[in-house]
């Protein structure tokens, strides 16, 4: 069976022609990007308006789940709420049809489609990823111009709409640097153009933009966004394990540092030293595979069939494959192997790990690849990387 | 009217005979301090079990105000509170009958003395100071063995405890190194000795301590715990600090650095070169001078008597002195001159500069004082500071 593109190269699907390095080099945290596919269709696979349809009329729509948006006049949420906090689907609707704009956020966790999409995407950033849906009606207004802290692909599904792209008055906005009404000045239009369906635009944090709807049909389209680790995080993280290895850095900084008469020449030289020491003790190898880790383990596992494969017997012939977009880490201490994964850590026996180097290594691999292993244990072995979303059986 | 020691030289009252600075080189976050007043009567002015009753019997206790404990049979909350969360007093009193420990927590927030006493030694350590009250019942069950993440000093009011004193298992535990149970051996005892009312002992945080009720009275003690800034935390901040200053810190960590076949070489490389950048960049002088404002702004004021004196005519003879204990930065910009305190920024006029200066001198003041300015505003000006609780009246 092959798999859709948005699962095997989602990138390339989102900036067409040009190549990853180039879009990395050029674009990435710097240019906005856009991307004329010249096919309405291109998205087409992904989401529809039939599909958010089905979503608002029978899925569980916890109250976070749904949002909705209009300039003029401006919608409140009690709304299409009611008292108890839940979604009024048929007031979403009315809404919906006197120009209200729907949102969904995070439809990727409601979404199987969507939350492929952004697996895929996770497994090509190594960051936490995102969607949005919005869903306009035609003739309705847009959003005022504003910056995101987060970088952001608008994928244009349905409909068309007018964006226009302005200066960045910050560059790479970081904490406490979101955007914040009225604080910038907007400044000349530097980009302008019509969002076609199967058009994507890809438009780095800071950048100054906005919206609005364009011809007869209503839009829709997916923000799809990169929740990014910062540099500054990592060395935040640096400092802070130094800090746990170094007492120095734990003890307090000088009584009485806030009066008046305090002679603080002391506390520069200590700071100073800290500096120093900071630069000698720095471990880049010790926050680094802290941060990977930590991403790894926070990703949601994909155990789609998997339950339908716990519901069955297990032969010796048959074949599994690692799951596309899977993330792990396999490791193995004096004791055991260890996979780490989305949802953590899981234990296997030290002699389990040449078998479990051969699954998690793309290719297929039936039980009897962890040599030295009794079938009816290799089984179990297989069992708990399909119960964790890791493996899955290739259909012949 | 002399002030009491307390307010004038807290840090003598708790610590005696050895001097401030022996006490910081040689005990402060390193060793305990028993100080063996022999003076029953040492804190007697400070907090009695009258004034507990008082308080139990007549302030507002909100919920967070007061704890129970027990060690056998353990205390829940539901046993002296109302379905609302209210404290029932009568259960409170009728469960200390019964052995329970009455907890006090932040009782400076609700007692004058305290309040006068915690804001004194503020002004020493420059760090935000906390007291806790434990009024034990006699012949009753102490705590379990634990350390502390912050500094205290314990101040026997009333009765004695045996304490015990063990090792350091943490030197200045830091961010998530608070004391879990069970992960830590005790050890021998290093220390032991009956806190008898008027004494004082300093416990750094770190270190594992007990303390049980003995003889036939009541106890009464105060903890009082500080609650210091780390050099760590300076750090970090000088780090965030460098980082709004440097878009390279605002860049992400390279995409796709949890892949498997990912080849962190360049990554570590740009590691090293934000070291190196940090050591250029950072800044002593930004970091240290915003710890300062924040702390003096997070305080708070004491405006014991400005109601009063705002009640009242003001008299050009009237003489004004700051309050003891006030903390205080005066700037100029070159619109204005302004008072960092307790709560916020203060606003005046340039002209008002050099009248501010001999305010905030510590000598005796009046509105002359604030040469070049009518007697109106200067009087204006002399209230704004009394609302504050920067200054108060002489009563002569």
């Amino acid at each position: 069976m092959q798999e859709p593109g948005w699962t095997n190269d989602p990138l390339s699907i989102l900036i067409g022609a040009i190549s990853q390095e180039e879009f990395f080099a050029a674009y990435y945290e710097q240019k906005a990007l856009l991307h004329d596919h010249n096919n309405p269709e291109q998205f087409a696979d992904l989401l529809s308006i039939t599909r958010v349809d089905d979503i608002i009329a029978s899925s569980e729509l916890p109250p976070a789940s749904l949002d909705m948006a209009r300039k003029e006049p401006p919608i409140k949420r009690s709304y299409f709420t009611f008292k108890n906090g839940n979604i009024d689907r048929g007031a979403v609707i009315r809404h919906y049809q006197q120009g209200a704009t729907i949102i969904l956020n995070q439809l990727h966790l409601a979404d199987k489609k969507l939350a492929t999409f952004v697996r895929a995407l996770e497994n090509v950033f190594s960051t936490h990823v995102q969607t949005n849906v919005y869903l306009t009606p035609p003739n309705s207004q847009g959003f005022s111009t504003h910056y995101d802290d987060h970088d952001v692909f608008i994928l244009q599904i349905k409909g068309e709409k007018i964006w226009r792209l302005y200066r960045k008055p910050i560059d790479n906005p970081y904490r406490g640097e979101s955007f914040k009404s009225g604080e910038y000045e907007v400044g000349d239009i530097e980009k302008e153009f019509i969002l076609k369906a199967g058009d994507c635009i890809y438009i780095p944090r800071g950048m100054m933009h906005d919206a609005e709807s364009h011809g007869e049909d209503p839009s829709l389209h997916i923000t799809v966004g990169l929740l990014v680790k910062k540099w500054a995080d990592l060395m935040l993280e640096a400092m802070s394990e130094v800090a746990l290895r170094h007492p120095k850095f734990r003890r307090s900084i000088p009584p009485g540092f806030a009066r008046e008469n305090f002679d603080k020449q002391k506390a520069a030289k200590v700071f100073t030293e800290l500096v120093e020491e900071f630069k000698t003790e720095a471990n880049f190898e010790e926050v680094f595979t802290f941060f990977k880790e930590s991403f790894i383990r926070f990703r949601g596992p994909d155990v789609s069939g998997s339950l339908v494969e716990a519901s069955k017997a297990m032969e010796p012939s048959d074949k599994y494959v690692r799951r596309t977009n899977s993330q792990v880490l396999l490791r193995c201490s004096d004791k055991e192997s260890i996979i780490i994964c989305g949802g953590g850590n899981i234990h296997f026996g030290l002699e389990a790990y040449s078998g479990l180097e051969t699954a998690m290594s793309g290719e297929s691999f039936t039980m009897a690849d962890f040599k030295g292993i009794e079938l009816e244990e290799a089984e179990d072995i297989i069992r708990k990387l399909n119960a964790f979303g890791l493996v899955k059986k290739i259909k012949e």
